[in-house]
């Protein structure tokens, strides 16, 4: 009996995963405060997603300063877009 | 600015809460044993997220014998059919 299931990627089980992707995917790149404020975060609580995603190597961040302050920015990797392209696919699978 | 994870519900975050809605939106009912095959499944891990899903009145259970054998059969309640359904338009106006 084939896995209903198995297709779906862990890493992007939880809706702000779902949205960083989205927002990444659609748009060149996002900085933190964009991505926070689009999905009424905390800090943490979106810089521990973005750290896992960062770390699954689904999407890169880059460091710089605006006048005095630092801003990090986001896009999303090949390999980011490749697998989130599967788990999209393998949801509406499911769901049809 | 509008909050773009909002409507996705929380309680289907997990890829086991989307596969069981999932069979039960299409079939009419399922058995304990038939979603635990589909999914590849231990019995605690089902029997936690049934339990979840039943407490939020998205799915009822019927416990029957079948023979000398117990057997327990879900579906979907009408409240689990609009949520799952909301949630499933919310996901699709999230990646479009």
């Amino acid at each position: 009996m084939k896995n209903i299931i198995s297709k779906l990627n862990k890493a992007f089980e939880s809706r702000i995963r779902l949205g960083i992707m989205s927002i990444l995917s659609v748009n060149d790149s996002a900085d933190f405060n964009t991505m926070k404020q689009l999905m009424d975060l905390t800090d943490g609580n979106l810089a521990s997603h973005l750290k896992a995603l960062e770390g699954l190597g689904y999407i890169q961040s880059t460091k710089q300063f605006i006048g005095r302050k630092p801003n990090t920015t986001y896009t999303i990797t090949e390999e980011g877009q490749k697998a989130f392209k599967e788990h999209l696919n393998a949801l509406e699978e499911l769901i049809r």
